[in-house]
């Protein structure tokens, strides 16, 4: 599986869907918020500047520092929530100690939310509908199936990892689609006699080559969402790729998976959000 | 395992908490909302009344003819969100078809949401907090295995049933504790291959004597959630439970289980939600 194929193709749509917009006056806008100067945070934060740029997405940046008090930063993030000319928020973790992601989270506009962080978002993954600003990877996940006409109705389906932003919506996503599904864990005491019987696995846990050749079911279905940056400077997914690739029906390489994809929705996002101010003003 | 047993401490610890609230001039007070007259709404109804009183919270119907407009019933509603005087919100189901469950689910004040309706607070299940407003019937099963203090970590749990008021909800608050969790239902295709081998089985579908002994292991939990109300006139539980019983560590009956868990659990936080204007006052 090619995520990449998948990102173009959205891409595109993004594309013919900005003009749309431009020529109405509408120049989509995102804010990236960032606390402090954590290289992940800054490397995501640039690549996804990159990304929503090449979807004519306008980006501003608002970094405060690493000492911001709570109100002092909470006052601002406010004012991006009224800003009409911002239509999208994404704020980059990890946030220091002494700002509550929670609040964050339970403060920031739905309507702006694209990158599905707060609890209301979150929770429209146990009842997903068309749009919903759910948490992008794992959504991300779901339009990799549909793309290769992958149904999931009635498989075994095992999620290795249980994060907030992956694991947990998307085992709720897989079960409204009708997948039996398992979700394993670092509590989990022996994954591979889950793994071993799935008809799909997905595995999101950021443990290079956690999954291999043993885990898995001949011609099984395997989605690799996990990046683990290791010192020879290389990504690598959870999945022994070359081990695992022989067995499979299907299996997307890390880099080249999933990650392409958020990138690319997030801007659909962001133009969707914009896109409502087109109907308000007509 | 015994519901009524579990029922009667919060209901006592409910009424020392009434007490206090009462000595300081604060009468919880509880909305119930229902259109039409629906028998099974109206039946539940009656009972939840029942219960909260005995707790001393006021109980106030606000019930709406059939063809009540969404324009006016939403109207309505606001008055509710608004009244300093009600601390908790209650919407029976069915609503008829011309009126939006997603609209008032997400209209409802979320503190005064005390059966847990909104996205926002089915959400916290993902990541639950103590006192968060979560559909009340997940949050039950949660306490009853830890009054007869059951581990969920580690342990292999199966959920039967995916609806989003029980299964799904469940189902993350298991994971949250460490559970490896499988989600079972309509669409799986030989459900007793999961819950042969489960440590607990958790069932809610509403269909009697779904789970036999062929299903369960030996030694294992089994909760059920299960009510089905027969032609008999009687009330059985998912479980065959006389089959079952002699087989496992731990089970409970049906009627007798989780549903008067569930009633204290609802008084218990239209206190908690009264108790919030109390440090107000102070």
């Amino acid at each position: 599986m090619n995520g990449k194929e998948i990102a173009q193709k959205i891409h595109v749509r993004n594309l013919e869907r900005v003009e749309v917009l431009l020529e109405k006056g509408i120049q989509p806008k995102m804010a990236f918020v960032r606390i402090g100067e954590d290289p992940a945070s800054v490397g995501y934060q640039n690549s996804a500047i990159r990304k929503a740029e090449r979807n004519r997405i306008e980006c501003e940046s608002f970094v405060y520092p690493q000492d911001t008090s709570e109100d002092a930063f909470l006052k601002a993030f406010e004012d991006l929530n009224k800003d009409p000319n911002i239509h999208g928020i994404l704020v980059l973790r990890p946030l220091p100690d002494h700002l509550s992601y929670e609040k964050i989270s339970q403060m920031i506009d739905l309507e702006k939310d694209v990158d599905g962080m707060s609890p209301f978002n979150i929770g429209k993954a146990f009842d997903p509908k068309i749009n919903d600003f759910i948490p992008i990877t794992p959504v991300s996940v779901m339009r990799m199936l549909k793309h290769y006409e992958i149904d999931v109705k009635g498989k075994d389906v095992v999620v290795v990892g249980h994060s907030l932003v992956v694991g947990r919506p998307l085992s709720m996503l897989l079960v409204d689609e009708g997948a039996t599904v398992t979700v394993c864990h670092i509590d989990t005491k022996d994954t591979k006699s889950y793994t071993q019987k799935a008809d799909i696995v997905i595995t999101a846990t950021g443990k290079k080559w956690l999954i291999t050749k043993d885990h898995i079911k001949e011609g099984a279905v395997v989605v690799d969402v996990g990046t683990s940056y290791e010192e020879d400077g290389k990504v690598y997914g959870d999945v022994h790729f070359d081990e695992v690739e022989p067995l499979v029906s299907y299996i997307n390489p890390v880099p080249g998976g999933i990650g392409s994809i958020t990138s690319e929705i997030l801007s659909e996002r962001v133009i969707l959000s914009a896109s409502k101010g087109l109907k308000e003003n007509e």
